[in-house]
C-alpha cells in the first residue's frame, strides 16, 4: 500500500436517471476527482486528446494488454476495442488521485471484486413514472426501446442494496449536492485523513 | 429495529478546535439533525424551555432514572445532576430523527459501546501552533490552564483513529461544508435510504 491512496467511486444508474449530467457537475465541482480514462484502438477524433478523452493505442498494444490481464473490462464495438485498465487505476489511486468510473451494474460488480474498497453510488429516479416520462420525453427512442429500458431499470434497481450510497435525482441541485457530499465524506474518512495528515498528526501526538 | 432509524453523530474535539461554532452552524443548516437534550435537576433559567434546552426533572425522578440504568453518562455538578438518557436517544432515533451528541472522548467511547453504529467525527485544529494561539487569544485562561489544555489536546488527538471521520478546522467555511457533507453522506447510506425509500423501491422492483 502506498502512503497516499485515492478512492475509487463507481456511479451506476438506470438509463434516464440523469447520471451523465450529475457526474459532469460533480467533476466540475470536485476538481480532485478524475473520470477514469478508457483505452481504445479507434482513431482520435478532432479535438480528442490522448490521455484525457482516451488512451489511444494500437490493436497490437491493446491485445497485449488483454493477454497481460490488464483490463478490468473490455469490449469490441464496431471493430474497435474499448477497455478500462486495472493498472492505470492502481497507479492513479496509489498516487493519491480519486477515480470515478461511470459503468453499468455488471462492470460495478467486476470492479468491486478487484477493488473491494471501491465506493458504489446508485443514482435513483424519484419514481418509475418520472423515469418513464423522462425516457419518453427524449423523443429519440421507440416505444419498444422505452419499454425495454424500463424493464432494465427495474432489474437494476432491484440490486440497489449492493451499493454504499443512494442518491435520488428528483431535484437536480439537491442530487448534485448529495453526490458531492458523498465524495467529500469519503475523502474525510479517518484512515484516509490520517494518511494525508500524518505529518501534522505526528507533530500533535504526545511525546514518548 | 424500527422501520425508520435515525443516526447518532458524536462530535469530539480538543478545546479550542472550534467545535461549538461548527456544531451550531451544522444544526442551523441541517434542520433534520437534533442536538441531544440532557436531563437535569437544576431549575430552568429565564427563557429555557423544557424538552428543548433541557429535560427538567426532580431529584427523585433523576435518581430513579439512575437506578433504572437510563443514563449513558451522568454527573453531579454544584449539587445538580446532568445526564444523557439512553432511552431518549433510542426513542428519537427509532422515530427516524438524527441525534448529535457534543461530548468528550470518554463519553464518545461509552456511546459507541451502547450504539456501535454511532458515527464519530473528530474536529482537528490545523496545527498545535494554531490551537495554542487560539487558546491564548481567548485571553480568559491563565498560562497554566492553556498548557493543561494543550497537553489534553495532544492526548485526545492521539485517539483520532477511533473516529470515523476527521474534519480539519483550518478555514471555518470549509470545515462547516465538510461537517455537513459527512452528515448528509451518512443519511444517503444505502441501508438507511432503502428504509426511507421502501415504498418507492417496492414500486420499482420487477414483478414476481
Amino acid at each position: 500500500m502506498s502512503m497516499s491512496t485515492g478512492s475509487i467511486f463507481i456511479v451506476v444508474a438506470p438509463s434516464g436517471a440523469g447520471k451523465t449530467s450529475l457526474v459532469a457537475a460533480l467533476l466540475k465541482a470536485a476538481s480532485d476527482v478524475e473520470l477514469s480514462v478508457s483505452f481504445t484502438t479507434r482513431a482520435p477524433r478532432a479535438g480528442e486528446v490522448d490521455g484525457q478523452h482516451y488512451h489511444f493505442v494500437s490493436r497490437d498494444a491493446f491485445e497485449a494488454m488483454i493477454a497481460a490481464g490488464d483490463f478490468l473490462e473490455y469490449a469490441e464495438v464496431y471493430g474497435n476495442y474499448y477497455g478500462t485498465s486495472v493498472r492505470w487505476i492502481r497507479e492513479r489511486t496509489a498516487a493519491g488521485h480519486d477515480i470515478l468510473l461511470e459503468i453499468d451494474w455488471q462492470g460495478a460488480r467486476q470492479v468491486r471484486e478487484i477493488f473491494p474498497d471501491a465506493v458504489g453510488i446508485f443514482i435513483l429516479p424519484p419514481s418509475l413514472q418520472v423515469l418513464e416520462s423522462r425516457l419518453r420525453g427524449r423523443g429519440t427512442d421507440s416505444t419498444e426501446v422505452v419499454e425495454r429500458r424500463l424493464a432494465e431499470a427495474r432489474a437494476e434497481i432491484a440490486l440497489v442494496g449492493e451499493y454504499d450510497y443512494i442518491v435520488v435525482n428528483d431535484e437536480f441541485e439537491q442530487a448534485r449536492t448529495d453526490l458531492l457530499a458523498v465524495v467529500r465524506a469519503v475523502q474525510l474518512r479517518a484512515p484516509r485523513q490520517c494518511e494525508r495528515l500524518a505529518r501534522v498528526l505526528a507533530q500533535m501526538q504526545p511525546a514518548g
